[in-house]
């Protein structure tokens, strides 16, 4: 690892570092009218860096063959995982090389949804239940979740329109 | 690596990659009247998390086996690692393994003030003078910094009390 090859393939340990610092392992439930379960489940891996700082999300986007580069906000840019079949590189990588901070807990949740997603049982109202409730206890929970109370609640009730 | 075992040392290349993402090389110049040169030099190394992650900041502590973990603000904890002999471990450490974003040129500019601290020359004006040009140039120049111009002032102009 060298910093003056900047193309240089990053280092595994290297990377799961970098995101226990700078990574966001997110699912947003989003209300779709259209959608026979009316929710779309939106898992995605993120990292976030000042643009100055592009080119090693780059590096990431090289290392894991997946996954694209946007502006997340003003100077802010983000190396944007989503999708099951990209997803499943990201999931596999971190299977292997865990986590060191409590960002383990949420990936470990976030690897649920994936696989109740590769079941297909987000196209079920039991499985949108199911969802919801792990979201609801993974780090920053859609704002759509914020008042959900499992215990008191139906499935149609967990999520209000953003 | 293993997230069962919270103890184990932390691989080199991840704190690289936690320190790109989450470490702060920062060098403050304080007003010190009683010392000779009026001025007092603090380099200082740091890495913050919520305290709901203090154990990886010992673990971090366990693998330098320099620094000290402190209260960085409310819920937040730091591991701080401050003086010269503490700071040759780190300085030797990321000079072996460099970072690879932007940090690392901030990195450099904090290992010329190491340098010229070991070499005594934070003791002289003229090293004064060196340190404050080299600290304007750091991403988080100190705010008694903010307003020097090198060509058109001299070492007493460049600190002002905090």
């Amino acid at each position: 690892m060298s910093a003056d090859n900047q193309q240089e393939r990053l280092d595994a340990n290297w990377i799961v570092g970098f995101v226990d610092g700078e990574g966001c392992f997110h699912v947003s439930l989003n209300k779709q009218q259209k959608m026979t379960c009316k929710f779309q489940v939106l898992p995605e891996f993120r990292v976030v860096q000042h643009e100055k700082d592009i080119a090693v999300l780059f590096r990431l986007k090289d290392f894991f063959k997946c996954g694209n580069i946007v502006t997340n906000h003003g100077t802010r840019k983000e190396f944007r995982v989503r999708g099951q079949k990209s997803l499943a590189k990201i999931v596999a990588f971190f299977s292997k090389y865990p986590l060191q901070t409590s960002k383990q807990k949420n990936f470990e949740k976030f690897v649920e949804v994936f696989e109740l997603i590769e079941q297909k049982k987000h196209l079920t109202q039991e499985g949108i239940f199911e969802i919801a409730k792990i979201i609801s206890t993974m780090n920053r929970a859609s704002r759509i979740l914020r008042d959900y109370t499992p215990n008191t609640q139906k499935c149609d009730d967990i999520v209000r329109p953003a």
